[in-house]
């Protein structure tokens, strides 16, 4: 019995049979479970075509980053590490460099086999996830983290970034910001967005005036972005706090600020997501929103390792949410006006 | 014409002219002139048992390095990769976590022909190269960079430690300092006795007293490192200044400082080794020797490419010193007494 079969006795295509054992969006709920009634009753074998492939295991699993001279992904790599190497696994490192165009690059070249599974966080110009389908269609294990995408069906671990960034935002509100800005990395990422719903819906519901101009949009381009805040912070209406929704975006600001002669927390407050060493050793001491990074890894590699080894379709959908958490330092602290 | 009857005309065991071919220095110069002159005469194809094995090229190279949380293996890492794609090559990476049992299991590992070449930085606790010679002997390219070992011919990338540290020690003596505290972290790997060398030669140069307890000896245990230096802050003879070996050291000078109130620079000083991005935006800024990591890692990569390319032996010995850069800040200032 092989999935052909199947698809003749359920007068299906192999396609739609192929999608509703994968439990995909587009087969409607009915339809799965003939699938999968009639998949039990024929003692449909999941996945041949799979199966055979894992004979000849790589025993290799990847790792789609988009940079690794960043704190959080040095520490969810060391997480997912430490899981590969206690199965005996290999762990390639490819860089996207936040380019879409490498990490399409990547994930065709990882489509002949040379890994069993794939752990990704998209680049910040990932616009469209079709190369993502593609290895889906491939079967080739995949798990998102941090950077997932939210319209394809695979497991994704991530961090309460809409309540964190609601938490960090109404810290500010309660040491007397009312001017808040919101430094943004890109406009594609479900990550981003959710982070800046955060920040915006804390603003609406503690009555202030929420403005598109205080959410500036950075870019990777270090320059650029400092000239950005450069402005930013000499204009009249400077703003009374800073929101910086990446780590290499707080610390531009730092420098920034270092460069004008602005005190920090004085003249402007500094928030950010952070996983740095250091924030503790900063002039000032930076108030961070500080993501389990080494657990994510962990965490994904483990389900990862999970699919791999269940030797079928990647049935599992779980999505695992774990709390990042606001550590307080002297850059928010509360400052006589 | 085959190794062995190369060996047989020339009257030498296979292993000698084998090493003979490598450039070995267990082989003198006359027989070495010899063998490559009857190899030539004979039309000898050099290496053909790797030219074989090339041709099923994995188009993969392996980075063996102790730890990815860390300014300069990230650096590094980011200088390799751009070589590495723009040849279409992938990179897996692989950390010891300093464990010298973990670094010899990863070279057995990479000897089955998964991997074109290895670029490697020794763990803290290696002190044996057992492992590195038997890459060699089965004709796998290996190139060394930053932790080094001087008893292997391999091509080597490194930067001016000797010197370098020399320079940072005669900058705290000419800043005021007399009584300065060497914080070491291994005593096994060349790169931190050409450091502790550099600091002992400056010391003495000047006139100073070079006290054996002013060599602190680190570990790679967070705790264990804190309680050693709070024990030497503490002490009645606190040192006017600690010089760190490796980045993670002067942070946890500058954690126990903050812990022990006291004042950097006015109470110690600091200086470290490190690629730290916010070196400047610490309190103080910490006074570095710097590394041109990225730097380190292309030339490390684009010499491990010529060794691959040219299908022979490893006849590439080059030795690449690159020079390290002091950056001077506030840690080290000139103080009142």
């Amino acid at each position: 019995m092989n999935l052909k079969q199947l698809a003749k006795e359920l007068n299906l295509s192999i396609s739609a049979v192929s999608k509703a054992l994968r439990d995909s969006h587009e087969i409607s709920a009915s339809t799965k479970a003939a699938v999968i009634a009639k998949a039990k009753e024929l003692n449909y074998q999941v996945n041949p075509f799979a199966s055979s492939l894992r004979k000849q295991k790589s025993k290799t699993i990847a790792v789609v980053i988009p940079e690794v001279a960043n704190n959080f992904f040095a520490l969810a790599i060391n997480g997912i590490e430490s899981i590969a190497q206690e199965r005996g696994y290999h762990v390639l490192i490819y860089l996207t460099h936040e380019d879409m165009q490498k990490e399409v690059a990547i994930t065709k070249l990882l489509q002949n086999g040379r890994v069993d599974g794939i752990m990704m966080s998209l680049s910040s110009q990932t616009s469209n996830i079709i190369h993502l389908e593609e290895l889906k269609e491939k079967q080739i294990p995949l798990v998102l983290f941090d950077r997932v995408a939210d319209n394809i069906d695979c497991p994704k671990i991530n961090t309460d970034d809409y309540k964190s960034s609601y938490r960090a935002t109404e810290h500010l509100i309660e040491n007397g910001c009312k001017n808040i800005a919101f430094l943004s990395i890109s406009n594609h990422l479900s990550i981003s967005n959710k982070r800046m719903n955060g920040y915006a819906d804390a603003i609406k519901t503690n009555g202030l005036l929420f403005e598109n101009n205080l959410i500036v949009e950075c870019s990777n381009d270090e320059a650029e972005n400092k000239s950005i805040l450069k402005k930013l912070l000499k204009s009249k209406k400077r703003p009374e706090a800073i929101f910086a929704s990446v780590e290499k975006l707080a610390l531009n600001a730092y420098e920034v600020c270092k460069e004008l002669k602005l005190n920090i927390p004085n003249d402007v407050k500094v928030i950010g997501f952070s996983n740095l060493q250091t924030a503790s050793l900063l002039h000032p001491s930076l108030t961070t929103i500080t993501q389990p990074a080494y657990e994510m890894g962990r965490e994904a590699a483990s389900i990862l390792f999970k699919i791999i080894e269940k030797r079928g379709y990647n049935l599992i959908m779980e999505k695992t949410t774990l709390n990042s958490e606001i550590i307080f330092r002297e850059s928010t602290r509360i400052t006589k006006k």
